[in-house]
Order: C-alpha cells, then structure tokens, then sequence
C-alpha cells in the first residue's frame, strides 16, 4: 500500500498520511456500488434530488472554517479565497436544485399521433434521462469549487447520476474531508448508498475512467493528462464521453481608444487579473495586445509597476511551481532569441523567489504540439509523450517529482511585438506570468490573432460607444472562443444560467459548458418512448402533466 | 486517377464511372472553399437559412423521377421506397425551416447583471453559433434520407455550418447528381460557394476528417469504417466530434398476453420488418423473444410462414450480400453448435438463391469484440482488428472485394433458447435475418435482455392495458436504448420535435440524436457574450428581441 500524502506547499512539508492510495479492487467496489446507486438516485426524482443538492450545501455550511482551514494548509490559496470558493460551491449546488425543479433541462418534448407528409407518425415523446454513473477528477487549483463538491458533482448528480470522486493529489486531505461530509449527507438525506465515491491515487484514476459501470468523466486539468486518460478510454470495449477543461490562453486586446481613454485603470486591473491567486486560473488572461505608442506605454508601464509590488508567491504544489520556472524560462529564451523590437523586458525590482534559475533554458523539452512551455495544469510535468497515456499513468505525482519541496513563483511579464510573436507566447502558462503584445496596425494584430489557438475566453477592451473595432474583434474571436468579455476581465467565472465555460481544444474537447446550469446537458442523454401508454411514461411526458417547459407538436410551452 | 464505378447490384455490372476519386489536393481546396463559406452562411440569418432549405427542398422535387431513376439502378431498393425516401428528404429540409423559424435550438439566455449570493455578476448573454463545415458520410442504405441531401446535411446547413459531402461508394451517381441539384439551389438561393462540397473515394474521405477546416463530422456506416475514421481523428492536432450511428440489434420482446392474443399479427408483421429493404435497417429487429408454449409456437409459425413466402432479395451491393451471406453462416454454425433446445431452425421451403453456401462456416473469422459475424453496415466486411484504422481506410471499396458481382441475400430465421444465446445472435447482422429467442420464465429473459448490447431500440409487444412486465422491461431496456416502442416495430423513424435516433456504444458514439429536429445540436457550440453592448450582441440575445423562447434571469419565456 502506498499512503497519499497531504503536503503543505508553504513548506513543502508533508503534514499526514491521509489514505491508501486506492486499490484496483477497491475501485471496482466502488464502480459497483456506484451502479447499483443509479436506479434509487433518479428515483428520487427531480424534487427529491432537487432537496438532496440543498442538503449537501447546507450539509457543507457548518464545517466551513474546518474545510477552509484544511484547505489552504493544502493549498496556500488563503482563507479569504476559500471561504469564497465554499460560498460558491453551495450556491451551484442550491442553483442546480433550481435547475431540476424548472424542468426545462429535460427537453421534455410530446409529438401526438397524426398524419404528416411522409406519412402517418406515431405518438412520440422524448426527455432526457441520466446517463450513469460519473467520474469527477478534481482540479488541483479549486480545491472545492471544482472538486468533490464542485460543479461537475452538482451537475452529475442534478441529472440523476452518482459520482465517484477522483481526489487530487495537490489537495487529498480536503477532499476526503468533504466527501465525507457530502456522503454523510446524502445518507441522511435519504440518498442511496453509493451516490458518492472516492478514489485516491493515479492507477486509481486510470482504474476508474477504464471501469465499465462509469458512463462519463468530468475532468479539470491539463492536456497531458487528459490525454492519457483518453488513452485509457479510447482501450474500453465501448467509448464514453470525457469531458475535458484543459488549457487556456485567454487573449485579452486593447483598442487604441480604450489605451486612450484608461491607460492605468486597464494596466494596474490586468495585473491583478493574470497575478491572483498567482496565475493558477484557467481563465488567467495570458496574453495582452497593446497598441504601440505613448498610451499603450502608459498602460505597459502600469502593468510593469503593479507586478513589481508584488513578491514571490506559493504555488499550489511543488510540480506546479517547477513547471512554472520552466515556463517561464523558456519564454524568457524565447523572447530574447525573437525578433523582438522591445528590449523592456521586465527583470524589475521583482526579489527573486529562491527557486533556482538552474542555468540556461532547458532547450531539450520535447515540442510535442501540447506544449511548448512544458507547463501543465495540474501539476504533472507535461514532458511525457501525449500518446504514451500509460506512461503518463505510471509517473509518481506530482510532490515526488524531481522538483523543490514547496514552491513559490515570481511574476513576471514578457513584452513581444504582435508581428514576431514566439510560440511560447501562445500557449497557457499556468502561473502568475503574461506576456505584452505590441500592435502598430490592425493588420498586424488580426494576423496575430488569426495564429492564436483556441481560448476559453477573449476579452476586448474599448472605448465607451466604440464598436467597429470591437466588432470585428469579437468576429474574429468568435471561432475559438467560447465567452466574448468586453471591458473586463477573464478571471471570475459566474455560475448562472447564461454562463459557458468552454470552448474548442485545447480549451476544451467538447460543445458543453463545465461552469453554469447548462453543465448538467453532459450527463445525460435522450430517450424516446413510441406508443407508451401512460403508465409507462415518465410523469413529465404524461398527458396531463403541465408544471415543467414542454414541447407540444412542435411548439414550446411554459408553465406560465 | 481512379475512376468511381457505379454498379447495378442486380447484376454486378459497372454502368458508368461517375467521377475521378478526389485527390488530397482537391478536398484540401474544397474544404477550404467551406471555410469561406462558413461566415457568409451564417450570416444569411435563420431566415435566410430557413428560405434555403425551403429552396433545396423545392430543387428536389422537380428531378425526382430522374433521382428515383438513378438511385434504383445503384440501389435496388426499388421506386415505391425511393419516392418515399424523396418525400421524407424534402420534409426534413423543410422541417429544419422550421426549427430556425421557431429559434429555441439556439437556447437564448440572457442573464442580467445584478448581485447574487456569490457577490456582483457581469451581464452575461448565451446562445448556440455554428460549429464551422462538417464533413457528412453518406450511408449505404439511404441514398437520399441519409445521404447527400439527408438529415446530417439538413441539420448542418440549419446550424449554418457548410457541408463536404464524402459519397457512398454504393451510390455516386445519385450522390453526385443530389449533389448538383443542391448546389445549384443553394447558389440560386443567394447561399455562398463553398456551402456544399462533394469528395469520392475512401481515401479522400480520410483527407476530409483528418482536414483543419472540418469541425464535426455526421456519419452513417459500420462499427468497423467508424473506427478507422476516428483513428485518423485521433491524429489530428486537435479533436473533433465524430457523431457516428453504427451498429445496432433492436431486440423485441413479446409478453405472453401479447402471444395470446395476436399471435399471427405479430409474426406476420415482425417478419415484415425485418425482411423489409431485405433487412437493410438500422432499425432492422434482429431478435425477437417469444414466450414458450402453444401461444409463442403461433407466432414462430407465422414469422417461419411469412418467411418462407420470400425469394431472395438484392442487396444494396456484393460486400453486403457477401457479408450477410457469413453471417447467416456464423449464425447457423452458432445455433447448431449452441446447447439450444430447439430443433425448429426452420431450413423451410425457401428456394436457394444461387449465392453459394462454400462450404462450412468460416470458424477463421476474427473476433475481435466489434463483430463476430463480420457484418458491416457499408458493405466494408469488418476482419480488419478496429485499431488498425489505416488499413481498413486503404482497403478496396465494397465492389471490388473478393465477391459475387451484385448479390442477393435468403431470409433466414433461426431459433434458439433465450437461456443460451450465442454471441452471434446479439450482435447486428445486415440483411433480412433474425434470431427467435424463446423464453420460458422471467428471470431467463431477464438475464437474457441484461447480456444483449445497447441498440438504437426496443421493442415491447404487450397486451391492451397490460403494464406490470412491459414496465419492467422498459426499465430493464432504457439503459441500453435509445427509442422504446410499444406494440409497434422500429423500422420505420418518424421525422419529428420528439425523436431520438441514437443510443449508447455501440448503437452510437454520441449523446445526440441523427434523426429529428435535435439532429441539430451535433452541429453548434455556445457562446456566451460577457458585458456586450447592444451593438455587439447576436440580434437574438438583445435586450428588445423577443420573438423566439428565451430564458431571461433564470426563467423561460416564449413569444406567445
């Protein structure tokens, strides 16, 4: 049996041994139960998982200070941060009960018998049903929000399908401390037995997405590993959805009015966006076009004088922060080496953090198409091959890398001009690190962004009432994008019903949203009933069933 | 350049060569051609893509005698069917008319800015854009419905996203010539070039998935060609959603009140399904569970009479006849070898067909977990192991693999015992074939039906009023089914709101459906616009609009 540890990454200290990393038997046990939980969860029905969801949140409330406390001994992300993402991840779970007794997420549709065109139809009528049991791996940035009690959970279980947790090694303490409150919970609350799992430990992970009881995986993480756990699915006799939030370069361009008009507001707010809570968000903007000349100096120069007021920063574990050095020095190589015109390369006032610089840029990191910067989301260096999945399965997590113990990262920010812009400079860097785009025309800074790849995010910032370039910024971003920011900032993603969170890979690999009500569409699927009478329908394709939106013969009707 | 045959099944001759197999340079411009198109398209707006369609649908009419003229002569499938096929091709364009016209598949959210439990959010607005051009694979089996100017095209061209059609190797003429009728129409219609493409030859469709500007691919065919095309998806630098209905049982199941009480009608009409188009369905039933006893002997009796009045048929081409010919062979070695109690394997009075039995079964064949009687969808006999999806893709085409030149198959029914059902009886086999399973008691059925593959369908033929054991089995079948059909067959999938043409692997790929207005969510993705001026917003996501459903602040309204 080997133990997981629960490290602190301020120290780098490992603090308790919280489990056994889970056997191949264990997960099996588990996989099991979590079938045989299905059929009671849906029976529950959507007011009774509706009521379960507002058990978990309120189940959650009264261990707040012990959860945060947990929390950010695992991962430096500091009580006031915490305490907001628990606030956030009982409101989801409440919303997705709102979610549920709405109804409309059924796309409960009726079609009477009756002649059409092509001839006589039957009586048809279809809703969406869950889909099975679900694979949630948690992220190691959003120890809770994103995690075992997070959106992927809320979501799976709205629709009616039990979840086995995958606890992140960055944070292994927290998440059995929560599980443990959500199943007591869900126990309670009259939930069967298996609606919640827990599995530790990578071959667990692999063990979990390969079992044939999981019918979907929930995954927030980097492209290497998902990878590899796509491998591992693509070995399954049958293939199941795998739903993927990997990485995020989150462009972000100034118009010449909005440099204009707020130089430093612009500067001084997007270095506090790309530098919280050090850069460890998928939606850090990475990248800032600047128009060149006076204005965009200023706003240059506002970013510059933000980042140099800030210190080292602990990241969430030793692994990330190794592979945020290594990022980091590779765009440093890759900024000096380019054709760059800009020589205001901030080394600034910034101390510098005691991670060794370890001499000159590991040129030998394999460029494999993943990525450039080797730096990955999670904190498994991305250094392995993206098809060798089991390979990428066997390494040791990510504490017992070749890596420091702890870790901190020093901001930094890189300037290029927008017509040679480096590879590097394209890719998520996951830390507090960005990188300035000067642009002299728009035809420069449309060719830059024509070479950028797929973001979850592309923010414009412009002047009050200016909407031509604007426009065709927001046309051009539209393709790859999946939400369109206008005067703000990436960071900070609402749940609400109007909310995506995703977008073409690599910021994603499916069409659905991770954040938001519409999350719940990932974990089910439709069924059709044909010539059912009604006590063989659901109750919300009944005849006489009104509470719930439904589609009539091709109208849409509310209950209103 | 290698010519593209087409071939009269009904005597294996080539009667033209329809084009030259498309080279990679020319997908390449033809795909790029649909990149173009792409903005144009969409911008036509729903009404204009909804005038579109309505143009398309119009386009059709005025050839059909010359379509009908040619799809026969490729197909066999006879002018009665092919009109038909024609009328519901034309209905479903015009049906996606009216799914823009109504405008809730673009799922309009707006949510206001405002303050919630998690602090301020930003006014966030969602809706669903185009994915981008879709590469459509035509089916063998409907060379109109499923084809060229089918569902997929029809559900792509409403979601705005431009079409490269791949044509079946079974039938290029008609493919070609609906080709350029549609193209034709659409640039009539005002629809930009590049809206449709058209690529031959198998190697051209590998080009085409494996091509940048493709976004999502709709396919119709074999376990076995899916395989490989998502082998060469897998290559690509980024993934992209392959929505692939393959392969596909459709169990039935007949309750003893039922055999009771319509023992004849539903021998007489299950063997009319299965024997229909020659069993060429995707819905095909291709087993049936009767109850044992005097009541289900009736029903085999009449499906064995109905059978026995049937010469053989043609099928839609030699790989195909060849293919069923080794799996009716699989399937009788299968039940003679089988511990089945029955010995009323009915060898009838059904007049030999010419195609020759060769001998014993082919034991040598692979099983490989994809197919054990190596029968394939389009006519590409599955032997090739599923992960070599090269080899299968440089693998000849249907008509000149070692086969009869055209080919016709042998109804044929055999009978085993539900308690001891081989593999080959639960997997598909193309053609008119089925498998009677009889079923003694429950708990054998139950345990028989828990083994079977997940399938497009299910079938349960019930008594009037009858509902405890139907219930049951339809809780038992949901899992695994897409459709539930009650006293009805599964041939036959009405274009409608409430439809849903899919089902879990190996049914499909996919969560979505391929038939029935749904068939459109395959082909967009959200967006959502963060603090978006008037100016900058989708007209259906301003604040005035109001003539399609929207959900404003968590509440769905409709424009009535």
């Amino acid at each position: 049996m080997t133990g997981v540890p629960s490290i602190d990454p301020r120290s780098g200290e490992t603090v308790e041994i919280v489990a056994d990393e889970t056997t191949t038997g264990q997960v099996d046990e588990i996989c099991t139960s979590a079938l045989a939980a299905a059929g009671p969860l849906e029976d529950l029905g959507r007011d009774g998982r509706a009521a379960l969801l507002d058990d978990l949140a309120a189940a959650l409330e009264p261990h707040r200070d012990r959860i945060v406390e947990v929390a950010d001994r695992e991962t430096a992300l500091g009580p006031v941060r915490l305490n907001g993402e628990l606030t956030r991840t009982c409101y989801q779970l409440r919303l997705f009960g709102e979610v549920l007794r709405d109804g409309g997420y059924l796309e409960a549709t009726v079609d009477h018998a009756g002649d059409t065109p092509m001839g006589p139809r039957p009586d048809l009528r279809r809703m969406l049903v869950p889909i099975g049991p679900v694979a949630v791996f948690g992220a190691s940035n959003f120890p809770l929000a994103f995690s075992v009690p997070g959106g992927d959970t809320a979501s799976a279980i709205a629709a009616g399908s039990p979840v086995v947790l995958k606890a992140h090694h960055s944070h292994p303490a927290t998440s059995q401390l929560c599980y443990q409150i959500l199943a007591a919970a869900a126990r309670k609350s009259g939930a069967p037995d298996g609606t919640f799992g827990i599995v530790h430990g990578l071959r667990a992970g692999a063990d979990l997405v390969a079992h044939p009881a999981i019918r979907a995986v929930g995954f927030t993480g980097s492209v290497t590993t998902a990878r590899a756990l796509l491998a591992v699915i693509e070995k399954r006799p049958e293939p199941i959805p795998f739903y993927g939030e990997l990485s995020s370069l989150n462009p972000v361009v100034v118009t010449p009015a909005a440099a204009a008009g707020r130089a430093e507001t612009i500067g001084a707010e997007f270095a506090a966006s790309f530098t919280l809570v050090a850069g460890q968000f998928c939606t850090k903007p990475g990248l800032i076009f600047v128009p060149t000349g006076p204005d965009g100096d200023r706003l240059v120069t506002a970013v510059e004088e933000a980042v140099a007021r800030l210190g080292p920063m602990v990241m969430l574990n030793a692994g990330i922060a190794t592979a945020y050095e290594r990022g980091t020095l590779a765009l440093q190589a890759a900024v000096a080496d380019g054709a760059s015109p800009h020589t205001d390369i901030p080394q600034a006032g910034v101390p510098h953090t005691g991670v060794p610089h370890a001499g000159v840029p590991q040129a030998g990191v394999p460029h494999h198409g993943v990525s450039h910067t080797g730096v990955s989301h999670d904190g498994v260096p991305s250094l392995l091959p993206p098809s060798d999945g089991d390979a990428a399965l066997k390494e040791p997590a990510g504490p017992t890398v070749d890596a420091p113990s702890g870790g901190t990262g020093r901001p930094r920010l890189f300037a290029v001009s927008a017509g040679a812009l480096p590879p590097e400079a394209t890719e998520e860097c996951f830390g507090p690190v960005a990188v300035v785009a000067r642009w002299s025309d728009e035809a420069q800074l449309f060719a830059a962004i024509a070479g950028l790849p797929p973001s979850l995010t592309a923010t414009v910032h412009r002047d009050a009432g200016e909407t031509v370039l604007p426009a065709e910024l927001a046309r051009r971003f539209r393709p790859t994008a999946g939400r369109l920011i206008f005067d703000g900032y990436p960071t900070g993603v609402a749940v609400a019903w109007a909310q995506h969170h995703g977008g073409p890979w690599p910021a994603t690999n499916t069409q659905h949203t991770s954040v938001g009500t519409s999350a719940i569409r990932r974990f089910l699927r439709p069924v059709t009933w044909q010539n059912a009478s009604a006590e063989l329908l659901p109750a919300e394709l009944r005849e006489e069933f009104d509470s719930i939106p439904r589609r009539i013969d091709g109208v849409l009707r509310t209950r209103l």
